[in-house]
């Protein structure tokens, strides 16, 4: 973790459009930071343009997102480019994006607002669908990117290289690659490890695989992995969870470290996360909700 | 196992229609089959009508699938219900359902038509698709019937009761019930353990279960299972790895020991399962293809 | 389940001996079954011999154990080859050989001078050390046995063979052969499947197996396991979780269904077990104890 | 990787002295060594103090190691304060830490000589034994330290703590600390997952967990693990499989990234790592023999 460069005084505070009490909580935050003498103060929708316009000018000291932990992952990718550090109000579920709860926010205005916190960068992947030599597409991935079935319930065969050197076929539902942040999300749902925020490795792990490797593997900083599709039936892939894309025979995703991080603001001390990992197995948790 | 009642004369050859080098070994094979003097034998494809009413008619005594695992699934689903024994010949992979290979075939031929043989009885599951009071759907499974997640790489809310009694509510990619014969196929790659095919439990198993119960439960002889939706976003299931077929908030699937078995001829002793557990590992192995 | 032959008036209450509360509960739950009227009441330790010997008389309707789950596989033991139920009355966590907690005891009191309750059957292994032809010992075993590594932390090599066929050859921390009592103790923390206790199969699955069979194997009815040491450096096996005998290279354990039952007494209806799986997980357990 | 500084010419040729056929091929080995012109080579049992001193003196550019895995292990814990580096030559089964086999050894001599391979340095451990303020011990470690059961079958409770914040309390068979090579040593066998050998990254992992986290954690780079016995009953600690040492009741093993690296000799291009990882599951490996 790292210390916050000064004290924020402009504020955006962004809720999930379909959750009603996010957006109720907002205002009520938004309030909250006008009384104590926040210099500017923006609360819109996530997905509202101007907001995002803002967003890019650079505004902003803090964006303050109210939601789940799907909430978060948008807020984050939205945030990474312009290094806008994101604070999580959590409305539901525990999750590990998330540093405070409606209720803990009046106590903890006043440390915000004198730059009492610390900064948790965690690193992106950059993930590219290919055919060839045409780039289909590009995204930034928070959580993870996972080539699978698609309606079917047929597993896929795939093929992982890393660097370039073939690493292993498998036969299963899907294929995860994972950043440290995507490692309790997903890919622990499908067995693997955990991995505190500030570690810079991808995880490779297979989603039921049916007598191939069945491992995770933790790839070198600054490794590439390649997922190429070799079944002639339906493949899919997805990006933290949202909508499908079809991917064909031959066609491969690849994925690296991305360029920029995204960063959260904590008022806990840097055991958090360690600290939080007996109570997790105990939480409701959804994966990629709202 | 049981031994044969008589000495078979009446012969269905059935190769899958999409791999011509099965219809070309089926009929070597009926030309085999009627040299060394058998009564009646018929060689048609697997989804020749004329061929599945003569199934039903119990015009034969044993049934010759050419195939591979997907094969044997449908001559075992078809073959069930008029008690005709089935006897599998492998094309391509190894699987538990295959008797021979064909290079196996002639020295096996005298002995099939002594009757040296015996017959594996496998339990089938009956599930079915309901909605509130009406029943939607019903199948004849013979490996395993998945409530899962659909195209949306999103993990699909179910509960699982017992005979009425509720067990657990998963968060999962999906949740398996299989049959001992499925055991070594999808519940298999989902984590699930070994049952040899005498067994007459039913095997629950999640795949991908996030922070819900993740063991697989094997129920007592003669329990059903209910898999409900709790989740409004897409839901299918399938039986056999066949087409998914879409359900919904508050419907579910029953299943509970189907009343037919699936009869397997096997030349080999009954100690043939747990010997071919080791080497099953190391085999390069599809789950539900041709 | 199966309903208890009469209305209950001779009752043995036995405590753990290192436990002084459960010395003073079980006097408690004495002189409030002497106030009910009981005809015969006798309170000890579960190692006095006066009341093994008595139970063995068979002068006993239902034993009441207090303690721990070691309490509860001491006593189902012990009652076993009389035939005489077991209602266990728990002082400390959960456990599935458990029916009541001290402050449900009242409560129940009348319900079980009515008979108002129902007896589970339970199996129990059979286990024997033999070395060639000379046999070294045989148990009893209601959770689960298991040939392991002894102090040093050096896997062993073992071959598990079923119904003498031979099946697999493990290189492991150890290979367990369970009840489905068992399957909730040490063989569910090596990962193994869940078994209601109504089921009378034998479990087989390895402890931190290295390249070799990992998954769980459920043997049909009435099968039998060996387990053979291949290994030169130290090997033992433990029944129970009690101390460990050691096992030489070539000599093996055999395991079998035994001709006891071990009966417990439920108040619950009989979709207590599924209905428990989901708290089971949350609770903090300790597998052989007291 | 990295380059070696120059043409190595002084080898020491070392063998495990409980293989004989070890000692032959060293003999062979340094009469080849000799033919092609190296400047010293000595060749000895792993074991002798003569060989040992040298090695201290760093009078040597390469030490060849003829053994098994466990071989290595004792030849890089050797080594590696004198960061001298070990080229692997492996008589029996396959290993990570092997780079060549005895048939390949002729075609390797040039390439040796001409400085025609990579080093690849691999992280130690370093941990240590505590009661209280008083140090009983310290090591370094090559592939794992294990907190675990002793003889007697039954788990041990164990806290383990990250750079001083508590993280989980484990009920288990034990709990491994383990470097990335250790990673598919016995922490392979417990379930994690596998990593590079240029990570720097401690691997927590427990043998059969009950009821407690059961997820294998990746530690940041240059954090220290503490892991603290809570049970009475006998527990020990082994590093790298050698002789387990008692450890009692509040008394605990600290383990921390050691300053030494281990390098070893390597001829393959730096993709060999993850190609061998598809073949590895196939071959029939001993984690820690001679």
């Amino acid at each position: 973790m790292r210390d916050p460069v000064s004290q924020p005084r402009r504020f955006a505070v962004a809720y999930h459009p379909n959750l009603p009490e996010a957006a109720v909580e907002a205002h009520s935050i938004t309030r909250s930071l006008q009384e104590v003498g926040a210099e500017r103060v923006e609360v819109a929708s996530l997905y509202d343009n101007v907001l995002m316009n803002h967003i890019q000018d650079r505004i902003f000291d803090v964006l303050i997102a109210v939601g789940g932990d799907g909430t978060m992952l948008r807020a984050g990718r939205l945030c990474a480019p312009a290094h806008l550090p994101v604070l999580g109000i959590n409305l539901g579920h525990f999750g590990f994006l998330i540093e405070l709860r409606p209720a803990d926010w009046p106590a903890r205005l006043a440390l915000l607002m004198e730059g009492g916190y610390h900064l948790e960068d965690r690193m992106t992947l950059h993930a590219e669908h290919w055919n060839g030599s045409e780039r289909l597409g590009a995204w930034d991935v928070l959580n993870e990117v996972v080539v699978c079935r698609g309606q079917f319930v047929r597993p896929v065969q795939l093929t992982a290289s890393v660097d370039g050197y073939p690493m292993s076929t498998y036969v299963a539902d899907g294929l995860i690659a994972s950043t440290p942040t995507g490692s309790t999300a997903y890919a622990l749902a499908a067995g693997g490890p955990i991995m505190p925020p500030e570690l810079r490795n991808i995880l490779i792990i297979p989603v039921a695989p049916h007598l191939s490797m069945d491992r995770a593997i933790i790839l070198a900083e600054g490794s590439s992995v390649k997922i190429e599709v070799e079944t002639r039936h339906e493949a899919v892939f997805s990006v933290d969870g949202h909508a499908p894309i079809t991917i064909r025979l031959g066609e491969y995703v690849q994925a690296v470290t991305g360029e920029n991080v995204v960063t959260f603001v904590r008022f806990q001390d840097p055991g958090y996360f360690y600290r939080n990992l007996s109570g997790y197995r105990e939480q409701n948790h959804s994966i990629s909700g709202v």
